[in-house]
């Protein structure tokens, strides 16, 4: 098999020759050669010009024999697009431009100039494809219209996001317009990337745990259905709902053909909640990654224990990988995953 | 039925004429008679002090019909009865004085003193319980072993505790020297709480999702096992894992009586994973606190209709109730609550 029919055979739960791997970050500040190149361009400029973008891309598969290159980018593109540019804050995190606080910000945003606005990311999709060929898989991906909103909603990276969950509970019908443009906004963006040749995308659903859980349906995997709905039928998309794979049932009947489960589940558990019938990718802990090469392959082991030899399974970090992560853990992981026959 | 019989039904799940409420923080900040008394001591002063702390336990009981007491009190004087204290850092969150860096910090913690450090604690019991006669459930708490060494090996408050991570990865002999350390105090800590008329104890492992789910077990349920295993037979503990509340079944085993469940979770779902062996506590998002009466009426009423009338379930929110919570929505949550019949 090669990394692309090993990865897709094992978004359709079929047979592998082994279990596919890639590591959410995996381009990223634990690579000296990409902190090289950070040093030489800001990271938006990075996001936003093709070449480079498909340098840092292909950064981690040259060392590293990943099945899966994901897309360098960022989820908050799609603000971007829709006219709510951001900035990284110096005291670290996202500053937005400007806050939405009422109905007519809402209106404010553009949704007409998503394909125009973003037209570097096909182009960059392309060249990694052109690139890859067809031994690996290429994702593509996007921020979940509820994660994108916390930081549209509250103007920037926050902690609990109130004045979202403020939005949602208080002005429902504002919250669904809302909702409505972020949701069509990413069907069209998603779409973009799998015409540019994407084999799945990864729906970044970050700040799930905000919600209610009684409310994850109203408030965010309404509209992850609704984009799923809009991509071409089958199309595999992988949701990744930190701190929600409790409710991997319903993501799975939103469309969801894989579920990213992050590290404080057993894949056991969430397999037992969904009868097979969803793949799972995940999750060792990224903090492992900053120890040792042997304590890396001891806790991959437990992770490939945990799922029991099952099909559909494809490896990963349960978040994203750390700057402080160690090459030569990464190195250790790879191998181990590779290693192991299930 | 009187508050303290209805509590206790409920965690035993036997029938109750109405569901039992009481609130994580419900003596805390958003209560102005609360903020008068801080402006007048100090936090550990009123900690410290057993009639403060009668006063301050008291206060939200006036107020509103809860069906629960729970002392006023903090974590961390665990480790402060074992020599590491503390103070809030003016930037907000806990600094420690000083960090476990070594196999011989542990050695410095000194758990021969916890009962006489800690007199102050069962003194503040009595008080209570003699103001509150048998009317209402007295609550005693302690952080699980797991949640304290966070603070203790970090050195403070952390967004991911990397330190205590490494250690129990890195030096698992001094990690489980440390976690054996406390276990023990916190044991003989509830132990007290008991003698002085605690009719139950929470165990808070407020920081149980640092763990990767395979090893949950290892790193903190084993000591909430151990701790449980050294109380009375059959005296009720309540786990309050935040974002683990699909361990529910391993919880269970581990001793406990009633899981305490975050906001993100379906009580349904939880109640599905533990097929009805244990009470269930929880859980509103305390966002909806800072809302309006007439939205934390609706929000009530979801919970207790996720619930589906099962036995065994005492409502509170989903984390402690935060400084911006209006009193007329406390008011409305108990009144909708305390209306409710199962």
């Amino acid at each position: 098999m090669t990394s692309r029919t090993r990865f897709l055979a094992a978004v359709a739960r079929q047979p592998v020759d082994r279990t596919p791997i890639w590591v959410m970050r995996q381009a990223g500040r634990y690579l000296p050669e990409y902190r090289e190149l950070k040093a030489k361009h800001d990271f938006l400029t990075m996001v936003r010009t093709p070449e480079l973008a498909t340098e840092v891309t292909l950064q981690p598969l040259r060392r590293f024999d990943l099945d899966a290159a994901i897309l360098f980018s960022d989820i908050l593109v799609i603000p971007e697009a829709l006219g709510q540019g951001y900035r990284f804050r110096e005291q670290g995190g996202i500053g937005m431009e400007w806050a939405i606080t009422s109905a007519s910000d809402i209106d404010r945003l553009d949704a007409t100039r998503v394909r125009e606005k973003l037209a570097y990311v096909p182009a960059a999709l392309r060249l990694i494809r052109k690139e890859l060929a067809d031994t690996k898989a290429l994702l593509g991906f996007a921020g979940s219209p509820w994660t994108l909103a916390a930081y549209m909603v509250d103007g920037g990276s926050s902690d609990d996001f109130p004045k979202l969950k403020a939005l949602a509970r208080t002005e429902p019908a504002a919250f669904e317009k809302l909702m409505e443009k972020l949701s069509d906004a990413v069907a069209e963006y998603l779409n973009m990337q799998i015409e540019a040749g994407a084999d799945a995308v990864q729906l970044f659903d970050s700040w799930a745990a905000l919600c209610q859980g009684v409310e994850y349906e109203r408030n965010s995997l309404r509209w992850m259905r609704r984009i799923i709905a809009k991509l071409p039928k089958n199309f595999p998309v992988i949701v990744y709902a930190k701190g929600m794979a409790h409710h991997a049932p319903a993501i799975a009947d939103a469309g969801a053909a894989v579920i990213g489960v992050d590290w404080t589940y057993s894949l056991a558990q969430v397999r037992s909640l969904t009868g097979g019938r969803v793949a799972l990718q995940g999750n060792l802990d990224p903090q492992v990654m900053t120890t040792t090469p042997d304590l890396v392959r001891a806790a991959a082991r437990a992770v490939l224990a945990d799922n029991a030899g099952a099909s559909g399974h494809i490896f990963n970090l349960g978040h994203g990988i750390t700057p402080d992560a160690k090459i030569e853990c990464m190195a250790a992981l790879v191998d181990t995953v590779h290693g192991f026959v299930p």
